[in-house]
Order: C-alpha cells, then structure tokens, then sequence
C-alpha cells in the first residue's frame, strides 16, 4: 500500500484535508462489477458514501465491460460502452461547491489490453457527427499484452509482423459527476461535468476539480487506459481495466464552470466542446479567469503571458464532444493570492 | 561557427547531403533589410542562388520590421506584417521535387522581443474571420529584454508589478517557399508551401520537408520568434530578428502535399487550415501515409497505433489558416525501408 | 375551428390515421401553466396520455414562462428557459418506432412577442461555448405588438424612431421527445431527440417525424415562435405563448436516428449539431439515405441529383447545438415505394 | 437582345451611371477560348478595357474547359478547372474603390450540361481539405440535355431509368477581381475579391459589389451553372458555357472589405471561409455594418431586427473556403440615407 501520498498533497488541499502521516484519511472500498455499472452521468442511488477526504478504493471494468477477451471476440459481444463505477455520494457536496478528486494510485487490473476500430467511431472516418457516403470502415481489435514487470504494453500489428512496446501511463478516460439542470448524459460524452474526457490528466499525482451540481455530486469513473496517444484518433486508447485509489475532498462555496487539473507543476483548464476551436477558446478563457481570480493577473497581461507559455494538450477527437486541455507552469506565474 | 552540425545530420539526408568533417558544405551569405524584404510567398525574382547542399547565412527582420522598439511605439509605425527574406533560388529543384531545410544555428539578433495585442487578431477575441459586434480589443504592446548570458526573455506585466524569466527557444514563425497552380500568398497565411506556420518545429536539430512547386523552389524566412506558447493564442509570440544558418538540399523526385519535419526522434507531419479539426485530420492521414510508404505498416495497423502513442502539437490558431503538427517517436516504428 | 387537416393528411400516414370527415380523431385537451411545466427532454410522469392517431389541443408558455410583460422588465425576472409543455405518453408507442406529429393550428396566445439579446447568448458574440475575453453584451429586450387582424407584429427600434412590421409564421421552437440511451436533455439543446431546434418547419402544414426512445415518447412542446429570421442570430425570435392543435401517431417498426420533416411538397431531413459543417453532413447523408430506402434512387444518383436541386435552411446557429434541415421537393423525386 | 436594363437599374447606380434610353452604354464585346483563359485571380494582362459605365459581352468556358461531351470521356481530359474570361481593365478602378457589377444577361452556350463526382471534392466524402483514411468515392460523370424551348435541363439517373426535368437558373459560379495584397488565388477559390463563390444570387438582376485592389481591378468571370441545389454538395453543379452581358461601374471611394449583393428588393453580404460557422460571422456582421452605415440602425437594433427577418443562403461547402449568403428585404429597412 502506498503511504507517501500525505507528503506530496498539493498546497490547495491541505486547508481542507489535513492529514498528516499520523492520522491518514479513512479508506471507503466499493467492489464494481458488470451488474452494477452505470451507463450515464446522472442521478442514480450511491453505491457508497463517504465522508469529504476519505479515499476510494475501487476498481472500474474497461470500456467494453471487459467483453473481448481473445482474437476473435467481436464487438457484438459488448453490452454497452464504458461501464462507469458508482456514483458515489460525497457527504456535505451541494450545487455551488468543487469536489476535488486527487488520483492517488492506479494499477492495470488485468494482463492485456484492447484498442478496437468501431465502425462509426474514429477521428479519420466517417462518423455519427461527421456522416459521410463512404462506407464505414471494417471492425478490428488488436490485443495488447500487459508486462507488469516492465510496465509495458505490447502492440501487434495485425498486418504485418511488427512488434513494439509501449510504456504504460495508467488514468480513468472516464471521471465525473452527475451534470447540471436535471440533464443526464451518456458516459460517452464529455462535458462541463467531466465524463468522459480521455483526458491522461486523469492520472496518478495530478487533482480534478469538478463542479458539483447535486447534492452530494454523485461521482463516477471508468473507461481505463493503460496508455493512449494525443487525440485517441481511432477511437479508443489502450483500454484496460484499473483498480484506483482516489480522495474525495469538498471545497464548500467555491464554484467553477469547468473541470480543472493541478499539480505541483501546473495549472490546467478543460475545454470540452466541438468543434476543437471552441475547445480551445473554452479552455483559454477559463485559465485567464483563474489567473486573475487567484493569481492577480489582469486579464489582457494573462492573455498575453500564455501566449508566451501555454501549453495545449488535444486530449481527443473522437468523442460527441472534443477534448482540450490548456496550462501554464506555476513557475511562470505570480504568488498565489487564495 | 559552428561545426558540429555534420555529425548530428539526419540519416535520411546522408545520401543527399554527404558531407564530411573534411568537406565542410559551402556557405551563401545574404543581409536583409527592411528595403529588400518580400511581403507575399510567390515568385519574385531571387536575392541569392545556392546549390543543393549549400548553406544559407542570412538574417530576418521581426514581424513587425523591427519597427517597434521602445513602449510609446505603435503599431501604426509597422510598414508590413512578417517581412520575409527571400527568395533564395536553389539549383536544380523543379517542381514534384522536396526541399529538405536543415536548420542548423538560430541566434536572436537583437536585445528585445516584443509581444503586442493588435485589433482584429488572437484566438480569444473577435478577428477578421472569426468576426463579432463586439468592439475590439484594444492594441497593448509587451516588451521582453532578451538576458543572452541566460537565455532568457522577461515578461514585464503591464498592469501590475510582476516580472517573470521565459526560457529562449529561437525558430521562425515563416518558413516556405512558392505555393502551387501560380498562387501568391500573403506572409500571413500558412497552408500548402509552408509560410507562416508559426512552428516550433522550425528550430535547430529539425529538418523541414517543403514541396517544390516552381523551379528554383523560391525560399522565404521570416517571423523570428525568441519563444512562444502552444496556440500563440494572444496573436504574437517574442517577436525578434534572427541570425539563421539553414542547409537547403533538393530531394529528387520525392513529391510531399504537406509540410513534414524530422529529427533524430520522429517524424512530424503538418496539417495547415481551418478550423483545427481538419488540420488535425491533414496532419494525421499525412502520418498514416507516410508511415505506409516509408515504414511498411498497413493503413489500419498504423491508424491504430497513433492512437495510443502519437503526439499532437497545436502550433497556432491565430493565422488565416491554424496549424497543428502530428507525430511519431520513431521508437515506435519499423525499420525505415527507404 | 379547423377541420380541413383531414383533407391534407400527407399520404405517408394514411395508413396509420385513416380518419374521415365523418369520423374525426378524438381530441385530449391539456392546459399548461407555469407550474405543470418540465425544463428537460427526460423521463418524467406524463400529464396527458393519447391513443395513436388522437390530436392534443394545448397551450404553451414562452420562452421566459411569460415573465416579460412590459419595458423595465428584466431576464433575472424569468425562472428557466424553454418551459415545457408535457410529457405526453402516446400509447403504443416503443423504441424503434416513429413519431408522426402533425401540426394542425397554431394561435399566438396573447398580444406581446419579445426578443431578447441574452448575456452569453447569440451567433455573433461571445458565448458560453464560444467565449472569448471580449465583455458579455448588455442585455437589451424589445416588445413587439402583436395585431392579431393584420397577423403581424411590430418592430420598434431602442435607439432610433423606426418601426416596421413583421408578418407572423407561427412555429414551435422546442418540439420533441425523450432522448434514447438514458439521456435527459435541457430544453436548450435541439439533438436527435428533436428538443430546442428552432424550426421554422415546426408549422402548421408539416408532420415531423421524431424516433422513439421510450415507451409512450413522452412528447413535448414549447417556446412559440411568432416569426424567425435564419439563424435566430441574436439569441431569440418573437417570443409567443402559443396555443396549438397537433395529431400524434405512432409508425410501427419504422425507425429513424434524427428527426424528420414532410408536407405535400417536400421531404426535409434536420442536421442537429456543431459545427454547422457536420449539421450539413448529418442532414444530407440523411436525406440521401431516405431517398435511397423510400425512393429507389442509388447513393450516388442521389449525391448527384442533390447538388443541383436541394435546399438548405438554416435554421440556429444559437443554442448548444445548431441546426440544419436539408430538403429536396418531391417534384424531382421517383413515385414513393414505401 | 435585352434592352430593358436601363429601366430596372437600381437606385443605388444611378449617380455613378446615369444612362438613358436615349443613350445605352457602350458595349465591348470579347471572346474567350480555350487558349485565352486563365487559371488564376490575380494580376495579368488585360485582354480587353472598359469605361465605368460600360457593358461587357462575353462568354466563359465551363468549369472544364469544355472537355467533356459525350458519356465516356473522363476527368483526365480536363486541362485545368474553371478556366476564367478575362481579366478586363475598367478604367478609374483604383484600390480602395468598389466595383459594381449589374448582370443583364446570361445565357446558356451549348446543349449539354456536366455534373461530375470527382475524387477528393464534394460536401459528403472525404476531401483534400477534410481527408480522411477512406478510399476516395469513383469518378462519376452526369451529362443534363439542356431543353432550350422550355428553360430546363434533364438529369438522367445513372443506377436507374429515372428521368426529371430541373429549371434553369444561370448564373456565374466564378465572379471576381484581382485580390489584395500582392495576392493570387487558383480560380476554384472565393475569397474577400470574390472568385469560386457558387454564389446563384450571381444572375440576371442582381447587382455584385467587389472591393477594388489594384488598379483597373481587373475582373473575371468564369464556371457558368445551369442550375445549382444549395451547398452543391456533390461538387458541381449543371456546369455549362454561357455567353454574358455585364456591366462594370466604379463608384469611386466606396471602400468595402467582402463581396455585396443587391438587387430591388434586398441587400445581402458574402462570407467566404471555413468552417460555416465563420462564414455565417462574417456575412452577418458585414450585414449590421452595412445597416448602421447606409440605414442609419444601430448596430444592437440591427442584429435584433436580423434576427427576426433575415435570410441565409447556404452557396457552396465544397470549394477549398465556404459561401454563405445573409440578407434582409429592403422592406424591413428605413429609407436609405445614402
């Protein structure tokens, strides 16, 4: 069990989550399996609570409800796409406050991965938004061994007889919270309540903060990744089951439109919307906004600032909604002001 | 000078370019001013000639024609945006050809950078093509004193006291040559023929690929940046004049469609129009072939497996046309067949 | 009291509703207030229930429940948007079928319209999804008199003396049923459930055709429209309560993905999303598969034909997804198979 | 021949060509052929000169130079797409003047029509500008009899025995100037100066309004539509040669920045760029400025009352930008104060 995530909290936590080595956060465990996953992002009855700072340990199945297994297996087999484990109830979250989700460990729950060409889904084909009159291309499934000893996935072309490794870089495609308005929506798409970003942020060291827009903000997470390149182009990463350990922290009163990522690095804003365009201009104007609040920038010296410093992660093209996401390293800004 | 360039020159060049520590590449100087530059990639009569092989010892002039230089300047005092030098004539090249653009030493050549807000341009406001009923912004100009000792420029905030040091990675924001079917393009657009892409690719260790559409292929540089954020979303990045060394060979018979860079570690494909989602679709179906022709991977083998391990850069979304950049470490690829 | 409609049924749903003057369809009368009324496209308990073929006679609120009345009246006045009349459950009604709505009369229910430019909302300014650092317009409302004799309504300009007359074509903005897969959907948003499109189709003369997604549809209606211009650029049309006279009926085992429009003229195929590029693809390889399943022509004949005959109206451009209807007159079409 | 135009010239041109039945403007007539036409907008040598005021009787090649006749020729017997007529000098054009341009005539110029599917073009298949990793659709050629007796033309299914008659609306898909900049662009492009705009508002009646770039402006015309469906989403529309009548007007210091239609009844702004999306911003905005100058509305006035009454027109999504057309019914405007 790892015990070292106490030292490297990010200073934005401690106020509300202080725990010190001697007293380390209860540990809530919740065991999800196919008959209990959800397929949408919405109010639905907790499958556990927990109490702000406690930690959850928990597993997800992968995207395909861990239905292909072998060559030959189809995705006729699948009974719905990305299986989300909970939701989880947060005590004292309400509509107006931030739930910050730290990720603190994430393991490949299995020993082979999958990445999967579906007809319809894929950034260089013809898909359900961007229709065309060619015919959708064949399915194909390509099956990635997991080396736990060298933290390696292995990709086989299907081909040819071309092999590679891939270092694995473990995180959830899908996170969130039940949306605003009374909406629910499929834990295919991605939006201002987080779901599925397929954003590698979603990882080990770094925080989420999600808007939290229920009582109680109703958090989910699936659709793991053991690895995926920018944009996930063909349509899915690496996809893999996980087993996770996340802490769940309320910060009562504060309130953001967006999803958020930090770490001791670096501040970083979500954009998830079509087309990228307007990913990124979401993600840009809501990481100028930042800078002012809580860093004391005007907002005409933060525009100017990023364009000198940002970076630009183009986490997918893929999903109903595109993903961006848009930071500035800590080292180029000002002291913090909150 | 510098002599270290032979032995980091690409493999792909060696046949082309085969020169040795004994045999040094000749070199072709120009000095351009503000009375020579070119405002438009086309044809234009050449300002120097070099053979396949050769080296290029030239200046630019910054985007503004190095007319800003103190707070008080104004844009109005700008003659020309994004000054080009050029053209240089390379022997032999005709068009079906690639010119491989080796940039080997990139000095900022001068002691300030200079970062402006100018009316009608940037990601995050209303412009030319993205226009809106709101007024625009007003114009602000941001000086940065370039630290040589350090490399280093520093932002100066323009409504608060802050200061912050930006490490200097030098490139050119125009790099191109004569487009194509007897076009003529403003110094601001970058599409087919390279011109403002507005990449950091275009620094020292890469080698730019250029489709050669006229004879001589007629090669331009301008648009020296000290650095820049992903996107140059405010519209400008540090703004400076160079002192550039290229290596300018002809590939014989190769024929690209788009702009490719290559290093030591990957190979980069570029995608140049609007909006972003199809410069990411460009850029990566130029990927996918490339690694078809080049490295004998099947098309769905190689789509497949840029989705787990292909990187994407969002160069600019400020010009005419954006510019992302998609790439692969060759560490993920076969043995290079040609 | 109208009573030709049984005249004009289009002949695709005589099957379905074989009505005849002697025996007209029964009719379920239902009056909404601001109190019965729904802000989401979702499951919720039906406040009507209708057999196939029945017409509903029932009212609507505007756009801002009816809340602006008069000049000083401000949007923070208004409780929600889009107040929905509804659900109502057609019996009969299951997944895979169709959704036949015929819209019989259409009545501006009250003597003021209202437009709105809405903070945040419009195609020419920032906005929610494409924000910019630009400062939110100032919100602005104007009246416009209804003259129920002259069937017009009013324009009186805020800032000049002038007024002219607008002639009334009263239309349903929000039309639509439970979205498949779980979702709930803000009676913002126009998608494949139908919802928020803002189509002036949405009129007496069309049947709309939308898919079912749960049993008995759970059909919706609100935001009235006195009269739009393409786009509905500002943010809203002349805004009315509308009292309206609709047939619904229930086509077995027929299924469709995105809503669809008919009257004796023309088949007219809705493109619900963003950009508007891929409204136009979603609309058009629609339209094309219809002509192809219903009328016999080949994919690419029908490709072709389309080009030199379609229409396309641009219905939004405003709300979180845009919308497209995509139409071709029957005039240019094969006699029906199906 | 038409000698009624003098009659029906709009209120606009009569201070800047104050003709007379008594007086008709000269006429100065040119032929093109194959070996005349050029390729490019941009600047060459005139081959004919006019007087503001003056008529041009001309007649332009179809988009593929005549090439195709007869079922079985193919695509790679075309020379060169949309072969332009021209350029023509008007004297007293100099950059910062407008060009009017009042189309009197068209006719059709030959007996047959062509519309083809060509790889790599066309709204609903994968593009050079919209690529993707489908295999481009077959090369397909339509040939349409024109009916001159009866103004129609016939499409003749290729897959089915399916014959319709389509009326004939002629009008000019290429239309422009020189553009600015030192610019040049391929005749398949529209632009700010005009060019491959599709646009059918091109056609007798209708007066276009080009911004001047250099002197003499020098106007082309090329790519005559028999009829065209809206988008010519296939990438062509009824292609044929058209013998023209136009006359060309300075109106000297009138400075405007994109193309502007106008006949009796309306006034309509082009955008001309991608995606849709930004076409539709900047034929609109255009549209309010146009309003606040020349009607005396202000700007928040203008885009309520667009709002409610304006129109868009969906020209093209084929060509390498997209047209979108915008207007307003002069009756719904104040008395013109210029």
């Amino acid at each position: 069990m790892r015990t070292d995530f106490v030292i490297t909290l990010v200073t934005a936590l401690v106020a509300i989550a202080p725990a010190s080595a001697a007293q380390a956060p209860n540990v809530v465990k919740y065991h999800a399996t196919i008959d209990t996953v959800k397929y949408v992002f919405g109010v639905a009855d907790p499958v556990a609570r927990l109490k702000s700072g406690e930690i959850l340990d928990t597993n997800t199945l992968d995207c395909f409800g861990n239905a292909l297994k072998k060559p030959g297996d189809t995705l006729s087999m699948v009974k719905g796409d990305n299986p989300l484990t909970g939701p989880f109830y947060v005590e004292g979250a309400e509509p107006g406050d931030t739930l910050a989700v730290r990720i603190l460990d994430l393991q490949v729950d299995g020993d082979t991965g999958v990445g999967a060409l579906s007809p319809g889904f894929g950034a260089l084909n013809e898909t359900n938004y961007t229709p065309m009159v060619h015919p959708a291309l064949p399915e194909k499934v390509w099956f990635y061994p997991i080396n736990h000893a060298d933290n390696t996935a292995t990709f086989r072309a299907l081909d040819s007889d071309f092999t590679v490794n891939i270092p694995l870089h473990p995180f959830f495609g899908c996170i969130g919270v039940a949306p605003a308005n009374g909406e629910a929506r499929s834990s295919i798409v991605p939006a201002e309540f987080g779901g599925n970003m397929d954003a590698p942020e979603a990882s080990v060291g770094n925080t989420l903060y999600l808007p939290v827009n229920v009582k109680g903000a109703l958090f989910y997470i699936g659709d793991g990744h053991a690895a995926m390149g920018d944009g996930e182009v063909a349509g899915t990463a690496i996809e893999v089951p996980l087993h996770a350990r996340v802490q769940l922290s309320v910060i009562k009163g504060k309130t953001i439109r967006w999803p958020r990522f930090e770490n001791d690095q670096a501040i970083m804003a979500v954009g998830a919307y079509r087309p990228l365009d307007d990913c990124v201009r979401i993600a840009f104007t809501e990481l100028v906004a930042w800078m002012q609040a809580d860093y004391g920038l005007s907002d005409m010296d933060a525009y100017e600032l990023l364009s000198e410093v940002a970076r630009i992660h183009l986490d997918e093209m893929v999903d109903p909604n595109y993903v961006v996401v848009a930071s500035i390293e800590k080292k180029y800004l000002p002291a913090r002001k909150h």
